[in-house]
């Protein structure tokens, strides 16, 4: 039997307090996955190994300010845990830019990364369709936008077994002609490139076909992810309101509950439960904020099935660099320090 | 009682063939509404004016090469229509970057005006929202977004009867530090500006309460527009799916049929038919590709509705210009020349 892997949970970050991350850290627990919370002394963690922590970042704080004011918070040690190899992993549901600015810092960009991204797996109707960058860098060159297409690419054939994945940009008109600056160039890039690129794609396809791999810069992925969440709750919303108006619609809405259910898990963030942060010597998933228990513990596992799938190494390999990081050590397992 | 408002619209645009254009127009007259036809020869206007257009531009022209090269097609006649005094406004549901061009040299800006911008309003749950722009400047700077967001608020104002409408910032972060470099600059302005501005918003608000008037550049909100769109019609396609995948879901599907066709009727994009394009001296209305009868008939309703209201009018007198453009002229209404 193989050790489990190792994932360092940062339990002090996330809307939601430190329980609801160890619960979610505690339904995780396995014998293939060993979580261990970073976080307060004193926490309870039901068990499960804590390395304590003295300081906590918010979710408001300036990242790399709160990162480098903050060195022993629970988000910065844990980073730190994967960059020393004290862990295989890291989760948090904390402030994103900080997890980011601390990634930077101590798990450590791939020799031919220029800019980590944020890769979301959507729920498009045609399949998985992972979007990048989610969020990561809210200015980007044409340049990055290629090396995202390399890193989307590379995960959707090593995690989502989808053989040679078709990469689209994300833009205004399926024309190459449509777009703005940073487009047009990432259009020519990508056009004379060895992926297969299938050219612009309208964002109006993202939850139904929009492609194996979507690249974009991290603003406009943000923009998306979240306008994807905001429609999707309101709309869901709208429609609970508009079916519990009338006594006919609130019996229709009752025979309706299952599919509204199966329809709303499969739409759902929870279900995902978090983001990886690709292009680093490390895993690193980023939780949502406002992650419920389930959420952490799917982000858990995220992050494990990243680990068993030697994504790192395979991004490594393939984009033509080597992990430099420590590899794992004897020790199967830190005890709190 | 006062002369028709006299609405140029262009049979040959779209992707649904004139006849379902001249059918909207036909839906939109009426004693106050005179809408005239630009269309090939011998088009069956059902008794509604034409003007004869020898030349038509495709949807998937190159915009300025098209307007340029087709000075009589139907998209530019009737855009001239308007700069030339023979109509007071103009819809198209064709190229849009062609609409957007042919406007801009035959109705032409107003002189304070660097930008026009494409207004969407969004039926959002609080209230309407002013999404600008929605897709005329791919590229813009902060400036640009300064002036969008007074173009807003004054069309929020006049058309809305919203009073001090506020002003949001769509960005990927509430914090004032959020966003890109255009974001961050154009914040900046804003916030030492005089309107009255509530910092940033999500685009996660966007369906629900994202603030009266909503301002990014063209690419952003071209990008936003199409996903609201797309995952609207993915979500209502898919909740269809999973209630006709069992009986029990089929019989709570019929009763709740009237629930959902409110819904789909406050969301339809047809029920709002066209976005404005604001900052020319004169009225132009942008009508969606695919739009049906009922589309074009609201398009054309919103184009008189500008022109009952003044905008252009108010637009230049508020933002501090004259309105330059030919007076409307004593000829009530165009033949076919």
């Amino acid at each position: 039997m193989t050790d489990p892997v190792r994932v360092a949970v940062d339990a002090m970050g996330g809307d939601r307090g430190s329980d609801e991350i160890v619960a979610g850290a505690l339904e995780a627990a396995s014998s293939a996955i060993q979580p261990i919370l970073y976080g307060s002394p004193g926490l309870d963690t039901k068990g499960l190994p804590l390395v304590e922590a003295a300081d906590t970042i918010g979710m408001h704080e300036k990242p790399v300010e709160a990162v480098r004011a903050k060195p022993d918070s629970s988000l910065v040690a844990a980073c730190r845990a994967v960059g020393d190899g004290d862990a295989d992993a890291v989760v948090s549901a904390g402030n994103t830019g900080a997890m980011l600015a601390a990634s930077l810092f101590h798990v450590r960009r791939l020799a031919e990364v220029d800019r980590p991204a944020i890769a979301v797996v959507l729920p498009a109707r045609a399949g998985p369709s992972v979007l990048l960058d989610s969020g990561a860098n809210a200015d980007a060159r044409p340049e990055h936008l290629f090396q995202f297409a390399q890193m989307g690419s590379i995960f959707a054939e090593e995690m989502l077994a989808i053989p040679d994945p078709e990469v689209r940009l994300l833009s205004i008109g399926e024309e190459p002609e449509k777009g703005n600056q940073l487009t047009l160039e990432a259009h020519a890039l990508l056009a004379a490139g060895d992926l297969r690129f299938g050219g612009n794609v309208e964002s109006r396809h993202l939850l139904s076909n929009a492609g194996d791999v979507v690249v974009c810069d991290g603003f406009t992925g943000n923009i998306c992810l979240k306008l994807l969440e905001g429609t999707i709750k309101t709309l869901l919303d709208g429609m609970r309101e508009e079916i519990s108006s009338s006594t006919r619609g609130k019996i229709g809405g009752l025979l309706i509950r299952p599919a509204g259910r199966r329809l709303r898990e499969r739409l759902d963030p929870d279900t995902y439960g978090g983001a990886y942060l690709l292009g680093l010597r490390g895993l690193a998933v980023i939780a949502h904020g406002n992650s419920s228990r389930t959420a952490i513990a799917n982000a858990i596992r995220l992050a494990a099935r990243g680990v068993e799938h030697k994504l790192v190494e395979r991004l490594a390999e393939r984009l033509g660099t080597t992990v430099l990081a420590s590899a794992r050590p004897e020790t199967p397992s830190p005890q709190a320090r």
